[in-house]
């Protein structure tokens, strides 16, 4: 095991930082001697310290894990080995979609900090989604990311040694798995005290709670998400975790990465675009949220279309793993059947894909952790309404998604909903 | 990593054992000083060495891994890890179902071997298949053996961090995962050197390798076995892995425990017996077959229904694990909901049972490892007709393994294929 005894670990300040890191070859290099370095805390994480070190020559960040969940406080410790799974994901996500990661500068498993690049003037995705910016490639980025990084890390790329002793790795994420296990999984459809929901949403809490067909979908998901090992996951792929410029799109905080099935990923991300989609009107005016929600639900489109392109592509090209099988069809003459596989595993995928969006919205609505896309709309009885309108997409998507024919499809449900009134 | 540097490791030699093993307190203490044993080797496997070790006190059986495979000979290297993974394995398999597998007595890693409980006047299952024994408690006992294990080696019964670290310990047994993976999912289905048949089969050794659906099929359960970490099984779960007399049985050679879908050990041992099934005729005259067979296909009618009766039992009794799901429905007021849960896992776990059984058909007639029950057919054109039989049966079981309802059903089809001529 990596875990050693922590007892030099010590959190950075911005004050001691520079004194801290000075004697470092590869941030001397970045930004010349620590001397002229200025630090500035930035950290709004649940889990983590986090410093922007600036110089003339440059700027780079800093991710410190602390040994408790910062968003309770201390009261709920984490042990600090999630920076070694954090780099561990990260070096390999970024070998597989190179440049759509902050590079990584150097590790530090003692002290448990990642020296990274520094996104500028990159924002948290979250914001432009209730803001007014347009992201002309956001899409295109994220399903050929999905599609490079999900198809790379599972066997249908790696060979069996590097895949199992891969798996070995990242199972020993026990901590972070275990927070996924509840948190999304658990705790949205009963009552926890670590829940918490909008005024005005009792009963449809009330009911998510008693709807024994969404809590079947709620246990066979979390069943999926425990025991199917598909591919190395970022395990926490939301609209927080990326990063965007009206150019680029970078992928943040992979400490949750685990194996799990492709459509963890994919079905987070989707559920937070559909939850930012049902927002808009919370932040805007009827014909600007008609406009923006319009514009959502083409990225939702494009990242999904992308995501099946990509990987289609990767799978008639790369297909060099475990799982490779071109023994049984192109090499047989029979290669319509490496198309017919291809189909049934994007299939199932889909269904995948829906259902973890279904929980996903859930959990950001009657869970402990918000979307701040929901979170930020002042008027509550306004929040209340787009959450219950996201609530009742949300369950159509857990417990129907073997029903739901494609992308098109569910956004027009999508529009649907969100064309009714449900203020009260 | 175990993986230590075996250079002390030395193969055991009858005449060498008991100096070597004389300082061992747990083996003085089964069969009194060193100087009184007597012993044989009895090995017949493809991978070790097995010596029984014999005193006026008692008796014992030494089971040594050797650095290759026994059966292939030096040109198949193998490393001696398997013993550390029989051993973890059957120290966890014995708790799940105490008795049903040999005590352990000792273990020693560095010279990869275990001394076990010395089963006898035991016989393997698959003398007794082609004999004239009933074994009236068998099907009880292999089938409460699979929901035992099956059920409490999952996340039904383990938590978070017990789970984790195991999938992590067993996911280094890659060698023998990687055996799994390529002798029953790649090598029967395509033309390779290690593949062998019997005279007579050509023609259905080659539709077998023509056959889109079943290779569709193959692939599907290789990408089941792959990524579904369901369990801890054995592994190599069949008639020549299981020790019987008329009141006991034990399940043996547990080197090939890896994480898997629950489906695998029972679809493997169910195969196997169709196998014995169908290799009746080839064994006794017109009327004994009929009544072997008869008992056979009752055994199998039997194994899995107690498995399913024992799984339901440990479902309703001790789901306390990470899948465990109470607070959604027992807790809840919707104690229906678990019921059907159980049902949505147990209808999952039936067609991959099935799908596995039609796997190990194929891989027993067309792959390297063949099993005795047929082998054993003098008359080469009687076992092809034997062969033939089983498999247009396994075709069915792994391609159309959604459509079978129940195990009568299946029977009755096996019943019926036996009956049919296909000498030619």
């Amino acid at each position: 095991m990596q875990v050693l005894h922590k007892s030099r670990y010590e959190p950075l300040t911005a004050r001691a930082l520079p004194g801290r890191l000075a004697s470092l070859k590869s941030m001397g290099e970045h930004l010349g001697p620590a001397t002229s370095w200025r630090v500035r805390e930035v950290g709004d994480g649940n889990l983590n310290l986090v410093f922007i070190v600036e110089s003339d020559s440059g700027s780079l960040v800093i991710k410190q894990a602390l040994p408790y969940a910062r968003v309770v406080g201390e009261s709920w410790p984490m042990s600090l080995d999630r920076t070694f799974f954090e780099y561990h994901a990260l070096t390999r996500l970024l070998a597989r979609d190179p440049g759509r990661l902050p590079a990584l500068i150097h590790f530090d498993e003692e002290q448990a900090y990642l020296v990274m690049e520094h996104l500028h003037p990159h924002i948290i995705l979250r914001k432009a989604l209730t803001g007014n910016i347009r992201l002309p490639h956001l899409g295109e980025h994220l399903g050929r990311y999905l599609g490079r990084t999900l198809f790379r890390g599972s066997d249908l790329s790696m060979n069996t040694a590097e895949r199992k002793s891969d798996l070995a790795l990242f199972s020993r994420n026990v901590e972070l798995a275990g927070i996924t296990e509840d948190l999304f999984f658990t705790d949205p459809f009963m009552t926890h005290p670590r829940n918490q929901h909008t005024p005005g949403l009792e009963d449809y809490a009330r009911a998510a709670r008693e709807d024994m067909d969404l809590k079947l979908a709620a246990r066979s998901l979390k069943a999926k998400f425990c025991n199917c090992a598909e591919t190395l996951l970022h395990g926490d792929l939301h609209t927080g975790s990326i990063m965007v410029t009206e150019t680029d799109s970078r992928v943040i905080d992979a400490e949750f990465a685990v194996y799990g099935p492709m459509g963890f990923d994919i079905g987070s991300l989707l559920g937070n675009f559909w939850l930012a989609f049902f927002a808009q009107k919370g932040h805007h005016p009827d014909d600007v949220a008609r406009d923006r929600g319009g514009w959502i639900l083409e990225v939702i489109e494009t990242i999904w279309e992308s995501f099946f392109d990509e990987f289609s592509a990767l799978w008639r090209r790369e297909r060099t793993g475990i799982l490779g099988g071109r023994e049984f069809f192109e090499d047989a003459q029979r290669p319509l059947g490496s198309e017919i596989a291809l189909q049934q595993l994007l299939k199932q995928i889909w269904q995948d894909t829906l259902g973890f969006a279904g929980i996903e919205m859930h959990r950001r609505i009657l869970g402990l952790a918000h979307a701040a896309e929901l979170e930020t709309i002042a008027n509550v009885e306004e929040r209340a309404a787009c959450e219950r309108k996201s609530l009742m997409m949300g369950r159509v998507l857990a417990a129907n998604r073997a029903a739901l024919p494609d992308i098109r499809s569910v956004n027009r449900m999508a529009a649907s909903m969100n064309s009714t009134d449900l203020l009260k």
